[in-house]
């Protein structure tokens, strides 16, 4: 056992730390397809903010760094153990401390799922509108490292707008309270939104008090199949032109639905090569659909039985979940990548058809799904090498995202719209960033941590 | 003329820079209750974001401090002159350069006036949602200084949710890109969101690529009279409690009522001694107002005449103007102070009760009106001294000020909803934020601006 888990044990207690070989190597790794530098040298189940004050002590005085870690459903790598680290998991504090409902906030502890704390808000009338599609065990403080988006975000913004309070435990152990529990608050920099999105590496989210919104009184699900990518593209602009603001607008090309088909015995990809899923909600929910409705036929969508989309049927909730499941389940790796770009809503159709260009180009596998609304696209690329071309295809599969995030960027577009940096995709960073602006958040990270205890080489 | 006017006269032409001390002394303070350090050594107009890299290097390199300026509209001294400093108005850089209407974002200059963005956005059926009561005047690069909130926060967010990406002229006179041009975007450290609210103390934005809103489709306004205070404040918790999301919801108590009546010639106070006014909009709009008109009549309120309150009638308009300008346009000064806390909206009454204990231990007059939708509350209390007595005046009114903070952050609330801290809120920051959260702050301030150039003494 190495010395800090001997010295960890010791301060708090053996049910808190583990030294299992393979359990660390669990810990020590998110989904993202690169993997962790090394395991960690142990995993830490902190039971309280103190619990994480002590770890994070006795890390830094002895120079070990420390990673802390929601679920590991991340996709970028934030979570992957570093070399000489501790995991801090935070699963075990997760108790939903308040719903005050009048004031629509909850305050909760960073390991509470986000379908646990929509359980308890929808008991209410409330909803935490950050959906992202691991909702079902990605955790609150999971989500706030990587500032998590999902499906509902062009309406309801992502975890960063949900987010009003924080308590961090700094890179010396000092517990923080950042933020106000109001809505507004403009007294001093805002250090909450500095903190969402920055992957662990300025500080550890002990606690949180995010808004809840309406759960809304009404939803709508349409789905218009249409013959292409192209003109299901056209759909999401006209959609937008008729100033409806959906609460989701999902867009899968045809390799999608064919996966999505294979996996949950549909048959959907006999109806068009592609599929807009769109819901409204709300009290204009209905004079919402209506327009989105009208505008997709006019559009040359498909529209499916309107009798069985109807909000909260079977067959308008398979839709959803077969959209929101669609990634799978599995980790990627080198061979499977899924992406996670947004371009100007207004080019979907140009970047779609630069995707497919590049796909072809590196012989490579692509498939498409996109929350249309933002912008924000999955595309997820792959390779099938023949035994003992292995690092021939991983070579290809490289270029192509290489080319695929070059391509977003020359659209203004960014390299990650919901996923973060964390390790895996900080070789992009610098064609994104100039280096002076990398340079600030270098400076930044030295203000909050000197000496490189929290999470070091992610995120910046 | 001072050798840095004459260094900027000679470097930028002498139309861009002013030493007449009558325009210096006007350009030297906004609208704060304070007065500022010292008027500035000179003003200068840029057009350019060049012209300001041009002042700021100069100002540097003379140990001169350097203050930007929107229009002036701030209401905490942000953007009062402080010694040994230069203004920099941005009101000439006033262009809109880009309207994306399929994006729904637009490119603009930093000193385009919020209300003409406006104009140019409806001209696509867009809108800027930030909507502070100065939006007729108030710039773009002003809104962003200060985090400028308003009426339709609680719906559409306040001016950080709106801001994507930003041009910013650094200390040095660098000039760097933060942010991205789509809707989502996480990579890195949000230093747009360090940058919206931080009172031009850690760069000048010269340029910013914001998001637009859809216009409504419609809009319905609602005025409804209580008895008294708390049974209004009882409205504002039973609309959220019916789960309608307006977007505005205002509250006026008396003394502001007969404000208003004194100055648009009407007769509200009449008609009860508490003013709720709401306005809902979008395509749920009629839903959500019968709605609204329920519980508010069930909360004991009598509405305001529906068919003067159609929406876009000079009526409804006029209950709406009357509430945007009830703050009047003339500067405060020491006598008269108007304040901007935040509470959990739950509190709401609780806190008016203690606005009313303060102002009568004190001998002060005051009125109060609330953006009571995010429970943003502006009180204003004034002194009326006899000559000879108004040393004492303002001292009854400063403890009156001290206490009403020092209420709100009892009650977990903050200091400052959206004006921002500025100079005179300073005193009461170290009341809110623990000495090491002002310490990383002033951390990042190092990181941005290590000589101290920018807007020095503000904000942190």
């Amino acid at each position: 056992m190495h010395e800090i888990a001997a010295t960890l044990t010791q301060q708090l207690g053996p049910d808190k730390v583990a030294t299992d070989p393979v359990l660390v190597r669990e810990y020590s790794q998110d989904r993202a397809p690169d993997r962790p530098e090394a395991p960690a040298l142990a995993v830490v189940f902190a039971g309280s903010a103190e619990d994480v004050q002590t770890t994070v002590r006795a890390c830094a005085a002895a120079g070990v760094r420390v990673v802390p870690r929601g679920a590991g459903s991340g996709l970028s790598g934030g979570a992957h153990a570093v070399k000489d680290s501790v995991i801090i998991s935070l699963e075990r504090m997760n108790r939903i401390l308040d719903v005050r409902a009048e004031d629509e906030v909850a305050v909760v502890e960073p390991g509470v799922v986000n379908a646990d704390l929509n359980a308890a808000a929808a008991e209410h009338g409330l909803m935490y509108a950050p959906d992202p599609a691991s909702f079902t065990f990605a955790t609150i403080g999971g989500n706030i490292g990587t500032n998590a988006g999902g499906l509902r975000c062009a309406k309801y913004g992502v975890t960063r707008d949900s987010v009003l309070a924080l308590d961090v435990v700094l890179a010396d152990g000092e517990l923080v309270r950042l933020g106000h529990a109001t809505f507004k608050g403009v007294a001093g920099y805002d250090l909450v939104a500095l903190l969402v999105g920055s992957e662990g590496t300025l500080g550890i989210v002990v606690g949180a008090t995010v808004r809840l919104r309406h759960l809304p009184v009404k939803v709508v699900t349409i789905a218009a199949f249409f013959p292409d990518l192209p003109s299901a593209a056209a759909g999401v602009l006209a959609v937008g032109r008729a100033r409806v603001q959906p609460a989701i607008m999902e867009l899968m090309d045809r390799a999608s639905i064919e996966d999505a088909d294979a996996l949950n015995g549909t048959a959907f990809a006999s109806r068009g090569s592609a599929l807009l899923l769109v819901q409204t909600d709300g009290f204009g929910a209905d004079a919402e659909a209506a327009v989105v409705r009208e505008v997709l036929r006019e559009a040359g969508g498909a529209l499916a039985d309107e009798s069985s989309l109807r909000a909260g049927s079977s067959d308008a909730e398979r839709f959803v979940l077969i959209r929101r499941n669609n990634r799978g389940s599995g980790a990627e790796d080198r061979l499977r990548v899924g992406e996670d770009v947004a371009v100007p809503r207004s080019l979907l159709v140009d970047y779609a058809a630069e995707l497919e260009r590049i796909a072809a180009e590196y012989r490579v596998g692509m498939k498409l799904v996109a929350h249309a609304g933002d912008g924000n696209l999955h595309p997820t690329f792959w390779a099938e090498p023949q035994p003992g071309e292995e690092e021939a295809a991983v070579a290809d599969l490289d270029r192509a995202l290489d080319d695929s995030v070059r391509v977003a960027l020359a659209m203004g577009g960014t390299i990650t719209g919901e996923h973060g940096i964390g390790s895996f995709k900080l070789r992009w960073l610098g064609w994104e960033q100039s280096e002076r602006v990398r340079e600030l958040q270098r400076g930044i990270k030295d203000v909050f941590d000197p000496h490189g205890v929290l999470n070091p080489g992610k995120a910046i």
